[in-house]
C-alpha cells in the first residue's frame, strides 16, 4: 500500500493563522518534512511547532547553496536540481513504505513555495493533497491594517530584482502591487514609487505576522536596510465609495 | 468602554480552511455580521456556520442592488455608498455599546472583500483587528493541484471585465495570472489565451474549495457558461529545475 504526500501551508508566521485542515493533517503525518537554510531552523517548523505530534519523525531539507554562487548561473541551478531530485528520492522511499509524508510550507504551498519542486516530482506517482494556506502577503497587509485591492483593481506581485525601468513600467500599470524579495533593492523601489507618484501610500513590512513585525510608511523609513523577505505594499482601491 | 471591530477571513469555502485565529475570534464575538445578496444566504455565513456560538446574534447586510442597474453608473455607486454608510452606522451603535462585532468575509478581508468598505468607515474610531484568511484563488489552485507561481515570476490578478486588447496586453506580460469575475466574459478569455499561446495550460475553476467544485483544463471545457465567481488560472513557473 502506497503512502500519501501532503503539501501543507502553515500560513505567514502566527501559529494561530494555521487552518484547522492543516492542523488535522499534521496530526496524521508519519513524517514531517521542512526546508531550511543550513544552520538555521525552518520557519515553517517554527510556525507549526505547537501543532506537531510529540516525537513525530522529522526530516529537515537543507538548501545546498548560499549567496556566494550567482543565483541565475548553471552551477546554482544544477545544484538545486540535484538537491530537489535527492529530496524527492528520500520522500519516495517513505511513500513506498506506506507512510503519510507532510511537507510543511510557510504561506501557501503553490504560491512561490519550495514544496512545488517536490510536488512536480512526486504527485503523479502518489496520492497527493495540497492544503492552501494564508500567504505571507495577506498576513502583512492584514497586520498593517492596509486594504490592498477592491472591485476591478489589477493586482500584481513583482520581485524587486527586476530592472528599475521594468519595475517602473509595471508598477505604473498596476492599481495595487506587492513588491517582494526586497533586500538590497529597496532604494530602487523607493525611487520608482516616488517617480510614479505612489510613494506616499506605500507601506514597508518586515516579518509581517510575527511579534517582531516592522510596519511603516515607506516614505517614513529612515534607512534603506531591508532583509530579503521584507515586502512593500502599494495599496490599490483608489476610487472609494 | 468601546467595543471591538473584527474583520475575519473565513477562507475560500471549506470550513476546515478556517484558521484557528478566526475560529477563536468567532467564539468571542457578540454580534456576527455578514454580507449577502437579497434572497440568498451569505457564503461566509455558510463557511463559518459550524464555528459560530449557538444562538449568537447575527446581522445580515443585504446588498441593495442587482444586475438591472449599470454597475459603473452614479445610481449604483450612490446606492452602494448609502448602503455602506448605513451599515457602518448600525455597527457603530453596537460598538458604542461595548460589543465585539465580527464581520465575516469569504477569503481574505483585505483582498477584494466587502468588509473593506466598513473598515475604512470605522477602523479609525474603534479598536480593530483584521484576521487574514486563505484567499479564494489559493483554494482554487490547491484543489486543482496547479502550482501557480515560483521564483521571480510576475503574478497578476485581472478582472475579466477588462477590454479584450487590454487583457491580451497584460496576460502576455505576465508569467502567471488569475482572471476573475468570469461570467459572460469567458469566450473573450479563451480567445485571448489562445492568441498569446497560453490556452494549453490554463485551468477553469468553479466553486474551487467546495464539494461541487468544477476544475478542468480551459481548452477542454465544452461550453462558455461560467458563473460570475468562476476563475481561470494561467500557471507560471515556466523554467522548472
Amino acid at each position: 500500500m502506497s503512502g500519501r504526500l501532503l503539501g501543507i501551508g502553515v500560513g505567514p508566521g502566527d501559529p494561530e493563522l494555521v487552518t484547522l485542515k492543516a492542523m488535522r493533517a499534521l496530526k496524521e503525518a508519519d513524517l514531517v518534512v521542512h526546508f531550511a537554510k543550513t544552520g538555521s531552523a525552518s520557519q515553517a517548523r517554527k510556525i507549526a511547532a505547537s501543532h506537531l505530534k510529540t516525537g513525530v519523525e522529522e526530516l529537515p531539507l537543507y538548501y545546498p547553496l548560499t549567496s556566494e554562487v550567482p543565483r541565475h548561473g548553471c552551477v546554482y541551478r544544477d545544484a538545486l536540481r540535484e538537491f530537489y531530485d535527492a529530496a524527492a528520492g528520500s520522500l519516495a522511499v517513505q511513500l513506498d513504505a506506506g507512510r503519510a509524508v507532510a511537507v510543511i510550507c510557510e504561506g501557501d504551498p503553490f504560491f512561490y513555495g519550495s514544496y512545488m519542486h517536490l510536488h512536480v516530482r512526486l504527485a503523479s506517482r502518489y496520492p497527493t493533497q495540497v492544503i492552501a494556506g494564508v500567504t505571507g502577503m495577506s498576513g502583512c497587509w492584514s497586520a498593517a491594517g492596509t486594504p490592498i485591492a477592491q472591485g476591478d483593481d489589477v493586482f500584481m506581485v513583482l520581485p524587486a530584482t527586476l530592472p528599475e525601468s521594468e519595475l517602473e513600467r509595471r508598477l505604473a500599470d498596476a492599481d495595487a502591487a506587492v513588491v517582494m524579495k526586497l533586500g538590497r533593492h529597496l532604494p530602487k523601489i523607493r525611487r520608482t514609487l516616488a517617480r510614479i507618484g505612489r510613494l506616499e501610500h506605500a507601506i514597508y513590512v518586515e516579518r509581517g505576522s510575527t511579534a517582531a513585525a516592522v510596519m511603516t510608511p515607506l516614505a517614513d523609513k529612515p534607512d534603506d536596510l531591508a532583509p530579503y523577505f521584507a515586502i512593500v505594499l502599494m495599496p490599490g482601491w483608489g476610487e472609494r465609495l
